[in-house]
């Protein structure tokens, strides 16, 4: 009698654990860390060009020869008009004007896929994770070929249904509780904030493949319910987003150990991309312009130098606070520690 | 050596399953057949006079000698200027004309919550619970002096807090991805869409009394869901609004039946208070006025007469659909069944 490997299996981790993909906020030395525990740690590759891929993925390997995912955004590269890109840097002069910014254009908009894409077949992780797009089965199958398998994002059931049909090995059902971005890509806007308790059993009876829930989740409470909801794995970003080995300046690690789970917001200012962070004086104040500003990733690409020169600046008022509504329990632990909390907490 | 009794043996009920009280929806037959399967069935009076509280509170009676809970509505009767009820009228004549309907005030905005509340004391159910306002101490003493234990409803830490301070029993901790309307009543608006998933381990770590999960469960996967994160029990609406138990007109269980978690939304167009529901015309149709319409209990009082006419016509596109994101996971079958079935799930 031959058995169906459970999704563990086939990735070969320990802990039904994925440590979030965020792009920006993890680090290798973060999923290092997360993959070593017997969890599954991610490199959040949406905005590193090729060569910071490589970079990221070799000092994981360094680290640990455990298995680890790699996550790109599936994007195209826009061309938007002068004329819209003028009136969305005007919209932003006060920001730039507060760091002393020159009010120019990026040289790009976002990191070109195809060549990201490339760079995750020759890097072949245990796992290849996809936000903000879908695949071709082409593209499945050549990174099942190049022994990567492969999880798509879904906010709804129609888009969970949609990785399956590509080929997908697993897909995350992602919570509009979740911090961040969310991945919406085939549903509209307003049916597609659907909660974790709520998708999670949606998708585990519309699917074949296995289901991994996360928005939420932040200790093993959240991992024991995720799994009774019928996922065979949970991702969990916030809570590693507070590990000391996140990329986080201290104004965010401080504004996340004030807030709960009422502090934070889904808007689009931040990159034009629906998205949740706690409330700073910035999110208020672009927050009237919110239905005009332009889509991801443009407007991500113009509040590049203001979030890098607040994060400098250690001004946690302008900049993007992303963390989900679970942020009131995270726990400022090594992401070591955390894991074995967590295996402990799950294990009860 | 003294143990503290759970929440379930103060109330007297063996399986932790709430029936959500559903002003409107709910009936003494749903209530007593919950009840008599050994959960809590509960009677929603928010809508009924002293009177139809009595009969209501008979009806179960008669029907069970087991526990069950009444629900009241905090609020105050409010007195609007004739000016914004003739604009709020205005806005509905539409709707109104197309029923045929004499576009005229109501003869009350809602039932006076004094009198029900000495209705309360003098039907001493087990469960005397809450929503949209928070009681004050001596309301809670003189309830329990009656016999009934108190449980409030909160959409944040802060109104569970509320609830426990006042001397609450317990609290229903009510995510965002619930039906009908949230119970919201000291939060902003904003900062209360938490989701059963964040909200629930954040009340049980805040409060000393024991907290009821509701919003998005379903079955018994979302009922051990809830357990693991910490609740006493669970709260479901939409799962048993499917009985053939529930006042639910025809067209409306169809358009259940059709649904799916992103076919809900949250809108004050109904009542002037945030409730969730599936889209139909007549949201799309209010939905360019939600800012202005007026507050509960009046945007309520005024949609009446549309809601009775759209139902004697079975016009499901003209009424208010009432559903939680967990639509999709509904099963139509009487409550007695739907109760066993929870029971042997959630044992699984």
């Amino acid at each position: 009698m031959s058995v169906t490997p459970t999704l563990l299996q086939r990735i070969g981790t320990q802990l039904p654990i994925i440590q979030a993909p965020m792009t920006g906020s993890d680090t290798p030395a973060l999923a290092a860390a997360v993959s070593q525990s017997g969890g599954l740690g991610s490199l959040g590759c949406g905005a590193r060009s090729p060569v910071a891929m490589r970079e990221a993925a070799a000092a994981v390997r360094a680290a640990t020869d455990r298995p680890f995912a790699m996550n790109l955004f599936v994007l195209d590269t826009p061309s938007p008009g002068a004329a819209e890109v003028q009136a969305a840097l005007e919209r932003l002069a006060p920001l730039y004007e507060r760091f002393q910014l020159p009010l120019q254009t990026p040289s790009a908009w976002c990191q070109d896929f195809a060549a990201q894409f490339e760079t995750l077949l020759e890097l072949r992780p245990a796992v290849a994770s996809f936000t903000f797009g879908l695949l071709t089965s082409d593209h499945v199958r050549h990174l099942h070929g190049a022994g990567s398998l492969v999880v798509g994002t879904a906010t709804t059931v129609a888009e969970a249904l949609a990785w399956q049909n590509v080929g997908a090995d697993a897909v995350v059902a992602s919570g509009v509780e979740g911090g961040g971005h969310r991945g919406t890509f085939l549903s509209d806007w307003e049916g597609s904030q659907i909660s974790t308790m709520a998708l999670v059993p949606a998708c585990v009876d519309a699917l074949a493949i296995p289901v991994i829930a996360a928005g939420g989740i932040m200790d093993g409470r959240g991992i024991r319910a995720a799994l009774a909801l019928g996922a065979q794995a949970v991702q969990m970003g916030t809570a590693f987003l507070a590990c000391p080995e996140s990329a986080l300046v201290p104004a965010w690690r401080e504004a996340m150990a004030r807030a709960d789970g009422g502090d934070t917001r889904l808007t689009r200012v931040y990159s034009g991309r629906w998205a949740r962070g706690i409330v700073n004086t910035m999110m208020r104040e672009l927050l009237p312009h919110e239905a005009v500003l332009p889509p991801y990733p443009i407007q991500n690409a113009l509040m590049g130098p203001v979030r890098r020169a607040a994060a400098k600046a250690g001004d946690g008022e302008h900049m993007a606070l992303w963390a989900g509504q679970g942020v009131g329990q995270t726990r400022a632990m090594p992401a070591a520690e955390l894991m074995r909390t967590l295996a402990r907490e799950s294990d009860a």
